[in-house]
């Protein structure tokens, strides 16, 4: 397996496609929807970028990394190919038994498409319809990541609703007290050693046993001095919320 | 300023005892509401505990580090003393004028008894009712960390509820993500590197650049199937006001 199409222009499609170049995979195509953002892909993979289903040639793989909602339109145009999909929340039954060889290559990371990324810590959960296939896609896993696993549907899905509230919602917690200081001209980036703290710990503690702060404590005086002190309805909404479900979880 | 005297035997005494001792304060005794509290701390610091009030001795720095609910009644018991509080959401109004030298010596961390920790990046806030008191104070913290800066009371207090989102609340977003996983024998671990890599990006962008997920694409399909994949309903809950907030921040 050495010549891979990608099928996606986005994040996923972006750090994996170089991060498979580097490994000495040969990137032969990448489609996108839109021409432009093929080629910019294209280009950064020494490769040729299309817009069109019918111009994609053989490969060994064909990797789909698109939206969730594209994915069910773009398998319906393709035929006797070896297919993967980059999805955490898509079950492989999105294939229809109509591949030999189909499955999923997901990596668990948060992609920004600018930013550089070490894949090497980042888990790569593998689902495959035939043992032999999943042996394939593993060895091409394991040149990526130190971290590869194997993970049906059903549990890829739970992976992914955790990961939402581990890393899409603890960095909204992020932007919400960024909103909160800026309107006091304070840097945001004096609470980046206690954030760090916080993510150390959970190397050698589960993390409800190193939950601290004034819900934790059910320091109810405080926690209404601090919903009478934020000013924007939503965040006090928010506030009230998380400090509730802290205060249940420790009873 | 050599002579400290510990008012409170909780995390954040704990953590500043020590921190001050090995940088050659001399800890004189330590007070907790438990006489056995006073002692394992005074034990520690090679000193005496008490639980009386009357029975503090003199010295050069009272420091007051006990549940905001409990300062103003140990405040007036004290006199002619100099005195700080810890707490990141009291201001200097509590010490109502009765000293000479008063103010505040917020440490900005999340303390846990029994974690050691590195106290030379934590932030420390200080407020002082004289020039030359806050000199004194700003002395003292260099030499427990790198990071000292004034702050007075109002801004201190938003600094404390920007805390809570960015520490309390982004670890308590992990506890739900440990539990919905754990539902499923799956390892909290995994979503480390994930963690790690969204906290690594903060040093170089805001967090709301970062943000990335299916309510930051909008991704109403997905967003409605975790909500039904997710069978707690308070976690339910949580999920559909953070998504709401993540959009709504978007538009």
């Amino acid at each position: 397996m050495k010549d891979i199409i990608l099928i996606g222009s986005g994040n996923v499609a972006t750090h994996l496609g170089i991060a498979l170049k580097r490994k000495g995979f040969n990137i032969v195509q990448v489609w996108s929807k839109h021409i432009d953002n093929a080629k910019i892909l294209a280009n950064k993979l020494n490769c040729k970028g299309t817009s069109s289903i019918k111009q994609l040639r053989k490969a060994d793989l064909y990797i789909l990394a698109v939206k969730d909602d594209a994915i069910n339109n773009i398998i319906s145009q393709l035929k006797d190919v070896t297919i993967v999909h980059t999805s955490g929340s898509i079950g492989t039954d999105v294939f229809n038994h109509q591949f030999s060889k189909y499955g999923v290559f997901y990596p668990l990371q948060t992609f920004n498409k600018n930013l550089n990324l070490d894949l090497a810590e980042m888990p790569i959960c593998i689902e495959a319809n035939s043992n032999k296939f999943k042996h394939e896609l593993m060895t091409i896993a394991s040149q990526l990541s130190k971290n590869v696993i194997n993970l049906d549907s059903e549990s890829r899905r739970t992976l992914h609703i955790a990961a939402v509230f581990a890393c899409n919602f603890s960095n909204h917690m992020y932007t919400i007290s960024d909103k909160i200081l800026s309107e006091s001209n304070i840097d945001f980036k004096l609470l980046i050693p206690l954030i760090n703290e916080t993510v150390n710990k959970l190397k050698d503690n589960k993390p409800s046993e190193i939950q601290t702060g004034p819900a934790k404590r059910n320091d109810k005086q405080l926690i209404d001095s601090h919903i009478t002190g934020i000013k924007d309805k939503k965040i006090k909404e928010i506030y009230t919320l998380i400090s509730n479900s802290i205060i249940s979880h420790n009873e």
